[in-house]
């Protein structure tokens, strides 16, 4: 029967404008470290500032973080570099979806890479349905691409309710990144 | 003028009926240890499993973790074990609050006890009230209830959109535990 209970790696979006999106792919990936399983992560989008989970990365066994870095933001003066910098950061990607050395991939904020046009959402469904069939698959970003949610089996849509920024706190370290 | 630019400790609750709340939490306490912040972790849970949380704690500086342990749930056939066990967790949660010894305190699960009528309300508006400035807390479970959001600075709902229990899959080591 199609509904019997069984295991298989999962492909997980966590989208949404609240916060919370890429946090909860690296607590994910604690406990999945806390397992001995072994976890990849590209980062599709820029930060000014070296983050904690870039930082905590020498530290840990069975962790890799990858940042494609500078990329594709409407900060950006250059959109050609930022495409082309997107376009190597899914090449990785790509690699690591299929090497089968790992139990989960993160893929960190890659909508905004297809969302942009960057990178083809169809070379990206593709690469999910190919996918090793017990490998987790972790999207985030704002506005998921239906086809992408589509294809997921788990969806989490984070919602804000409340914001500090609104009473003049700053972005803080260890927090945001 | 009051919208200054400035930081403080947030008070963060991750509610809502969707995944994400703990991962989320979790993922801030990586990142935080990557800046050597120091991460105290509550969970006022029970759960039938040792979660990948807490099996990293012994390979992780500046992170530890207390379950409070079985608890308070509609499984459980002794309501008042169960309410003493959340009461003597939520006296060690305002202990490790007041004790400036952490830049994140992770209450996980408390809005549980909370519900409950395990552990009062009002008290822990009031530690929370009374928690050193640069503290960060965070509070994690469904149904936070509206005066905690009322006092909370940073509040995500986390919003079930796509599940895969709906399809037969069983929940599965270093995802969800």
């Amino acid at each position: 029967m199609s509904t019997a209970r069984r295991k298989k790696g999962l492909i997980i979006v966590n989208t949404g404008n609240g916060k919370g999106k890429t946090s909860a792919a690296l607590g994910v990936a604690l406990r999945a470290i806390g397992h001995d399983f072994n976890v990849s992560i590209v980062q599709f989008i820029k930060s000014k500032w070296r983050p904690g989970e870039v930082r905590i990365a020498s530290k840990l066994k069975n962790y890799e973080i990858t940042r494609t870095g500078e990329g594709f933001t409407w900060l950006s003066k250059d959109l050609e570099k930022d495409k082309a910098k997107a376009k190597k950061g899914w090449e990785l990607a790509k690699e690591k979806l299929s090497s089968d050395k790992y139990q989960i991939v993160i893929l960190d904020e890659i909508t905004y890479a297809i969302n942009y046009h960057f990178i083809e959402l169809e070379d990206v469904l593709e690469a999910l349905r190919n996918k090793p069939e017990m490998l987790h698959v972790i999207i985030t970003g704002r506005n998921a691409p239906k086809e992408i949610i589509d294809i997921a089996d788990l969806v989490t849509e984070m919602k804000l309710v409340k914001h500090p920024y609104k009473s003049g706190i700053v972005a803080q370290r260890g927090i945001e990144f």
